[in-house]
């Protein structure tokens, strides 16, 4: 491969505005910037198939969306085929064929009634005959719907689809499908472990990075339509005229992505910057000065997409300031952005120390009384769990439990509490198992992938927002693997019923490697990949044991934060009679606010998911597991099986080197090495830590720990990278 | 152009490891990431020319640094020359030959007698007969020596000199060739405004990004010896063995391209991070603590460079917290790196309002008493003017009034105060301008350059410092043409007599284009751009009139920060008298710091150089100059000069679209932009700002500005980038 990437490199150097870079070229130049748009050449049998019917291709219209499509068919096409295939002007046979409805002949009749039912957003792809002619055709309603058209034909290629009679349809399951930034204006991304914003908010609104459109065509390709540009701890300057003019250029450049503006909005603004002497939702100058600035936000923005707001959370300002609830404040943005179809994204996310109550009830507590209290065009954007982001938690209670408010999905692509930017850890399983999870609302069945996608309530709106993972890294991510975690939150937010191995299968086709054999090993690690980091972290229900503040590593002593529950011994709850957190009845009796007969399900150690177990019940440390083992035994086991799985994995992914590109292998190794560094650090802390309370040996055949348990209390990181 | 591009994409787009970005391929793919090292092909005729003597090449030696050579040329030879040449084991006719004395036959007396003035980084380039074979001869003393020849050789092809018949040697005028990072280990960058710190320092010491290697490459390449990776405002962290650690990971990357690390170190250490209830430089204990961190850090890193200081400067602790002098504080740490070779740069950037002495008098009157009392191996390091890197200032007076003590440049290559990453400055003039000035400490010729290469002192060591202006911009510097200033810094330090302008001609022909009409225009665009942002921020030896903090913009009016000498008006010294500082004998005296017959010169209005004038004087605002223009006219009438000079630039620029890569002319032609905006923000608020005490109208058939002055006062940058 090398040598022909030589040869290559040395043709394309001929010419003087050269793709490569010297830099990389000395060692492969593909840092994996491409993500799954890499398109390079297919195997000569696929391409020579394709090129049967397509000889060329035809783009009818001539929107700013369609000049994106033309674009990327230019770069696609040739490349993918390797053959120069060009646009022709008009339609002729063996073509591939863009339409939108406006261009597509009334005698057309049974493609005009699919488009029926396809709406703003789906298309077809169907091979056969058009107007007379034998073409490849993708069709829509709509130029963006066009262009996601094109991207799924143009997958289907990447990941070697026969054309041959290919007749399929789409259209997303889920209306909002949301980046969310947390983003700062000065470019630092609190939990951002990928370099630092893409904003570059100095320079805005007159530079345009080409990073800013490549940001934008990775959305498009795999359906994002909306992006929420800053921190959801929000500055209010970002509501300024200065900013405004600035985010304005950002919607600009994105707008033939069909990809939307959104911001995150601090409650306060009102006071904080428009000099109010409150912020309280019943006033009517409050409102009145939220009406203006929105109609100034939709003077420069027409399609501006909505507010996203965390508020009365972790000090942030809110409605609770003035002894208004939630509803009441989302109620009155909601009201002033309903002229211009703007929504409110309301976070739950709310816990507050004062209450007496768990944390983990907290939000169920908060919002279910106003369930049906708020606006038609406001969201209640729910965390995945009960509490944050872990790497796992039995499914938030909240779904299922507000039948007449619109619930949106919050995920987090950023991998907070997964190793940052360093441990190969594929969101797709974690997505799939929350998805799939039965809420039994409405008895078996009831998963909440039917309660975000309106199918069991009949939401009005429906969304799925993710906390996104992209900064400045030559490769987005800050490791090549970590891409998939954008493109299957991309996915999924489409179609929720698929499947985390198929896109785990296409994602790699598309971005790493062709071979079968080397396909099936990446997936393959992929799909254990993130079972492997909760067994080297926080196995059989365990969580929130991570570092102080920044989260890195493993930090199960801490008891020493300012609120209860910020404290890793909050959660754990270890002490010599055992170890874990009874939310069952006999306890704080969170499992209460789950549905029969998952809450009967959950109040008994012997019916509770094994790896949910110590999530819901404080258990002693010689607790018999249904496999005989004791609990000690399992906690210990898991710790130790994790770390060799990533020495495992360190391995098989040596043995792939030559069949990946040199400089993206070289970056995954490294970030293996480090992963493998921390799972026996966090096995090591953990076993230790745990240790002093049960007071047992530990099992048979595993080497203690050479680490010492006060050496590894002392280490401190206070440049940690993503603090909030 | 575009068609070729496309062309050469396709081709290259057949392997699997296209270097190209499909992103950057759509619009032509060089982002100016490839810096001076493009090696895109050479026009025809030339590469016939040399393909004539060079049909393969060939390297003597297989250390680390030999290796990078034989990469270099593997990747420069075959593209250059668009032709397949490659490396033969053995020496043989028309070749590119590298040798280092070590594989020279002793029969080449002629050879070895030169090599012998040629020291341990001087190379040979000779186009002739070696052991009977003709041969394109690069001959060093050692094997970093050898890559500096390689890149020289690689630079004469570049830039089209026939080889016929070369033959050349040089060595650099400068023993430490340095780049200063003002990177915090938290990644920002103090005064950067090109992205963060390269230097990921969560993933270091197992992540290396491929972009270290570039760096190195790119500093070797002009011969840059040395990195300080750290803020002269140190964090003590960077001596823990955390971060040792990560330090030594670095040094091993950047050794074999003989790139030497240094790191900045905060005085009170042993205190901060040592423990210890001092860091007198009296105190054994204190001295102590450092013998054993130096050895610590030698042992990781051999060939470790040494330390740079900020002591009692700006709040930094230092040797006058004890009562100490600055020589008392270098010392006891030169004590203890002078066994290792190492050597400490103690920066004489000092001032305290406490002193009752005007600012640009205090760092000589601080320093110069302290002459020969440094120990050997410690250099003076002192910015190139006596405040702090204004678009003008007279050189420091220090230049010659220390012949006993190693004085080192500090230039700076951001740009601070010369409107960041966005204003098109060609530093290569301000260079060269500093460099040339006369101090006529030994008669008339004493040139600045002269006094720090130690011609006129003998010192025992030289050195230059630049402040780095690179960052994770995709084109390193955030501005393509701000790479002229990172190259023109290396160039002076190898060699301070070559000129700015034959410095940027082969920045350009190896960086933007060959075309002799382009090069033409665009080194002459170089070569006034400096001047121009001289005129639209401070004419006329004004300085210190930016924004507060971040200096970002004008801010003339700035009058209420702790310290006067933080404030513009201290600076510009306007009223309805007039405007200036009066620093000649009838002032402040500062004049009486530099030798005669500057002194005297520089005493009388009439005598100094129109473009100190304000810098030494205060002046009626009638005060008529030589062309017999008053003051107000002369100074209005350069901010209205530079406005429109960058107006003519952004034009000029325009019309060389399609013979510059596109995405670099696009780069370029934002920036413009954002120039063209802000220089007319710097004439409108200097001109309304200082006519409030001029009282006068403006000059006629100038139109007066349209902004308020108010409305310019109340501007808030509180996000601009680089903040200290």
């Amino acid at each position: 491969m090398m040598r022909l990437f030589r040869h290559a490199l040395l043709l394309c150097l001929f010419c003087s505005a050269t793709p490569a870079f010297a830099g990389d070229a000395i060692i492969g130049g593909d840092t994996g910037y491409r993500l799954w748009l890499k398109y390079d050449a297919l195997p000569e049998i696929q391409r020579r198939n394709y090129l049967k019917s397509i000889k060329s291709w035809y783009v009818a219209g001539n929107s700013d969306t369609h000049k994106v499509i033309r674009t990327e068919l230019e770069a696609a096409l040739p490349s993918l085929l390797a053959s120069d295939i060009k646009e022709h002007t008009q339609l002729r046979k063996q073509q591939l064929v863009v339409l939108t409805r406006d261009q597509i002949a009334a005698s057309e009749t049974e493609l005009l009634t699919t488009l029926n039912n396809l709406g703003d957003e789906g298309y077809v792809l169907r091979q056969g005959r058009y107007q007379g002619r034998s073409v490849m055709l993708v069709a829509a309603n709509t130029p963006v719907a066009a262009l996601y058209g094109t991207y799924a034909l143009l997958r289907e290629m990447q990941t070697g689809t026969p054309l041959n009679g290919l007749a399929t349809h789409s259209t997303p399951a889920l209306q909002l499908r949301v980046l969310n930034h947390w983003d700062d204006l000065d470019r630092h991304v609190e939990r951002g472990f990928a370099g630092e914003s893409l904003w570059d908010w100095h320079k805005l609104p007159v530079y345009e990075y080409q990073r800013y459109h490549d940001y934008a065509r990775a959305n498009a390709s795999i359906g994002i339509n909306g992006t929420v540009l800053n921190n959801v701890n929000a500055d209010p300057l970002i509501l300024s005229p200065l900013y405004l003019e600035k985010v304005e250029a950002l919607a600009d450049t994105f707008r033939p992505y069909g990809l939307r503006v959104y911001l995150s909005v601090k409650f306060n603004s009102p006071q904080s910057l428009g000099g109010l002497d409150t912020a309280d939702p019943f006033d009517p100058r409050v409102e009145a000065w939220w009406k203006d600035k929105v109609a100034d936000i939709y003077q420069r923005i027409p399609d501006f997409g909505g507010f996203l707001v965390k508020a009365n959370s972790e000090g942030q300002p809110g409605p609770g300031d003035y002894g208004r609830s939630h509803a009441d404040g989302a109620n009155m943005l909601a009201r002033v952005l309903a002229p211009h179809n703007g929504v409110v994204m309301w976070r739950a996310f709310v816990y507050a120390n004062e209450k007496n109550e768990e944390r983990s009830k907290q939000a169920y507590s908060e919002f279910t009384p106003l369930d049906g209290k708020f606006e038609p065009n406001v969201l209640v954007q729910v965390k995945n769990g009960p509490i944050d982001f872990q790497p796992r938690e039995p499914f938030s209670p909240l779904f299922g439990a507000m039948p007449n408010t619109p619930l949106m999905m919050e995920f987090q692509i950023t991998m907070e509490y997964l190793g940052f930017s360093t441990h190969w850890v594929y969101l797709g399983t974690l997505f799939e198992e929350v998805l799939d999870a039965d809420t039994y609302i409405k008895g078996p069945g009831s998963t909440v992938a039917k309660v975000i996608d309106g199918q069991l309530h009949d939401y009005p709106i429906t969304g799925m927002a993710g906390v996104a993972n992209i900064g400045t890294d030559p490769n987005w991510t800050g490791h090549p693997i970590l891409q998939s975690n954008w493109f299957a939150y991309g996915r999924f937010a489409w179609d929720p019923t698929l499947s985390a191995e198929s896109i785990a299968q296409n994602w790699t086709r598309m971005s790493l490697t062709r071979e079968p054999a080397a396909v099936d090993e990446i997936v393959d690690m992929m799909m254990q990949s993130r079972e492997t980091t909760v067994s080297y972290m926080t196995p059989l229900g365990l969580h929130h044991i991570m570092g102080a503040d920044h989260h890195y590593g493993p930090a199960p002593w801490v008891d020493f934060l300012g609120r209860d529950d910020w404290n890793s011994v909050y959660y754990h709850r270890a002490d010599t009679d055992g170890i874990g957190f009874d939310r069952s009845p006999s306890g704080v009796d969170a499992v209460s606010q789950y549905a029969s007969p998952l809450r009967e399900e959950l109040s008994k150690p012997e019916t509770t998911p094994e790896p949910l177990l110590l999530w819901f019940h404080h258990l002693p440390w010689d607790y018999t597991l249904a496999d005989g083992r004791t609990l000690w035994d399992a906690l210990v086991q898991h710790y130790y099986q994790g770390a060799d799985d990533v020495a495992e994995m360190t391995q098989r992914w040596a043995a792939l080197k030559g069949q990946i590109s040199p400089l993206i292998h070289k970056q995954v190794s490294m970030s293996l090495q480090i992963q493998l560094n921390e799972a026996r650090w966090w096995r090591d802390a953990c076993v230790l830590y745990f240790q002093q309370y049960s007071g047992m040996p530990l099992p048979k055949g595993l080497a203690a720990p050479q680490a010492d348990l006060d050496t590894l209390k002392q280490k401190q990181f206070p440049h940690a990278p993503g603090q909030g």
